[in-house]
């Protein structure tokens, strides 16, 4: 497959926070990414907004860019509606054939005006959320040594994909057979398969996720990428549901440094981890035991210093390894995974022959 | 509104397990349920197949009903599908004007042939899952000493529903201003209103069951029907999402006294009950104390014997009140009830002046 050309929409919300699933396409889809869409910010740099993509620029217009084919939508916005302000911009990426890529609530291409418009023009819209999941779990054709492990955490938006993301990038590195599984819009965008977990009839979540262990089981490990929290009081449906569907063998606890208060919920105070970590595995044990090998902690809040002082905080207080993936790598996480593989199964699956 | 005469269609399922959302129609309208429809058992009665609905007869034909006006679905098969050879029932019943009630996880509405001839004849098909819930929970405008009392469960389809409207009626009797919360099908077949959960978005869930609550707290206590079992492999993101969205004050766990088996899943046993008791405290109080009041006893598979001495069992290892709402009332539970209230708030709230 080619390589697209993606220009991504964060019209008013060019930030690490509000526009994560840009944020993580523009890390992990450097090749593909040419700019950022924002007339609030254009003339800057991707780099000085997010953090991330460098000197690819911020655009006002679709003609400040070079041959663009694809439009995403950056943003996931509570509720997952598109701001009605973005329309006229995806009807211009549409007469432009452009294809349209977008992980919100709202399906754009049940909108009849986007998708008469898109089928005149010949483009494609890409609902990445629209799913049809009507299956149940089964508990059938598990494959015992695929060492599953799920990354949860205290919150929305703190690094769950990251951190399982990077997890199964070391592993690979290390020359395992790794597997990120991917369960949210901004993680399928970038593995390019997965299911969306948030979007599917309560019904059948756990039966969802059961089929993402079973067509993916043939890699030695998978790391499920976790939703929400089970602490969350909007989304632990989700994180329930996810935590039983994909039967972990350990959990890597992830969260963010500094937080207090629940994403979206001002007043409403975080759960802290020595709490949180009981209920996880309490909820997670009733059907398969399990246990936390390791904390994925964000320091984005902190200088330096802060992280190491609260790194070495948490690692005693818990008896966990705790590393910042982007500023330790996720070597010490990976090495708990080892750790744990060796403990539950007495070797560690053979290595690629290359390493990649 | 006048009374309906409803058929309740039970095709080759004619049985309290399969058939439960016909059971509890027959049981808790029996003023418009007026006959079941099952082909394969025409000649009985429904008292005999469902040990509720007395001399009320199987039929095998519409024909053989006076003036039936209305179709209601009586199964809840795992998967929600319509069995295909029910199809040409459902026809013969809008062909003779009768309107329909379903609660499958299919919509019946959505399926051409029926909705066409729906509209040619004039009569409605209500799909009593469909939903298009979209809020998230807020916590906000949530009234204090309205006491909200959730029934969870170790299983599916074991008497969660019957113990919520059975507390309910029993605190209206007693003259107290109560309302069962349905949030499943037969639960809003029965009650007339409520939410559909399982068929809710699992990112809206939460969110669902919340606006329950700002619906009916204006009555001074709330008994929400419980769903699945965290504990179930399939349904716990369901359960989870319940119990969070609805900020219990107090749980009472229902059971069936000597099921081992999750059900619809031979060879996964169920969970004990102080493991899943603990499991349910700790997974509700993450946000908001909560603590088990009393146990609903299911004692269907036991002679009045065995049930004296399973309620007595129980009741000495958990420390709880233990009744079987059929066999015992719901006396005890109310109780409960009535003590937590006052344990919470101090004192009972006022009874009506006209005791229902």
């Amino acid at each position: 497959m080619s390589l697209r050309r993606i220009v991504v929409l964060t019209e008013g919300s060019t930030n690490p926070v509000t526009a994560k699933t840009a944020t993580s396409v523009v890390r992990y889809q450097p090749d593909e990414f040419v700019a950022l869409y924002d007339t609030t910010q254009a003339g800057k740099t991707a780099g000085e907004l997010l953090g991330v993509g460098g000197n690819k620029p911020v655009v006002a217009s679709f003609d400040e860019v070079d041959s663009p084919d694809t439009l995403l939508i950056g943003i996931a916005p509570p509720g997952g509606k598109l701001p009605t302000a973005w329309k006229s911009i995806v009807l211009d990426a549409i007469d432009r054939g452009m294809n349209i890529v977008s992980g919100l609530h709202d399906f754009l291409s049940n909108d009849p005006e986007l998708a008469k418009r898109a089928a005149e023009r010949g483009v494609t819209i890409h609902d990445v959320r629209k799913n049809d999941e009507r299956d149940v779990s089964n508990r059938k054709g598990i494959r015992e040594d695929c060492l599953r492990i799920h990354t949860v955490g205290h919150d929305c938006s703190i690094g769950k994909m990251v951190a399982s993301v990077e997890v199964a990038r070391e592993l690979e590195r290390q020359g395992y057979d790794a597997k990120f599984v991917a369960t949210g819009q901004t993680g399928i965008m970038i593995e390019g398969d997965g299911c969306p977990v948030d979007c599917v009839v309560s019904d059948f979540l756990n039966g969802a996720v059961e089929k993402l262990i079973l067509a993916n089981q043939h890699h030695d490990f998978l790391l499920f990428e976790g939703q929400g929290s089970i602490a969350h009081p909007r989304y632990s449906a989700v994180s329930a549901g996810l935590l039983h569907g994909c039967i972990p063998h350990g959990l890597i606890m992830v969260y963010e440094a500094g937080r207090k208060e629940v994403n979206g919920m001002p007043g409403v105070p975080l759960v802290s981890l020595p709490r949180l970590i009981d209920a996880y595995e309490n909820l997670a044990s009733l059907h398969f035991p399990t246990k936390t090998i390791g904390v994925a902690m964000n320091s984005r809040l902190l200088t330096p210093d802060q992280a190491e002082e609260e790194r070495e905080k948490v690692s005693r207080e818990l008896g966990l390894v705790v590393c910042d993936v982007y500023r330790h790598g996720a070597g010490p996480l990976v090495d708990a995974v080892l750790d744990l593989r060796r403990e539950l199964f007495g070797e560690l699956p053979a290595k690629n022959l290359v390493a990649v």
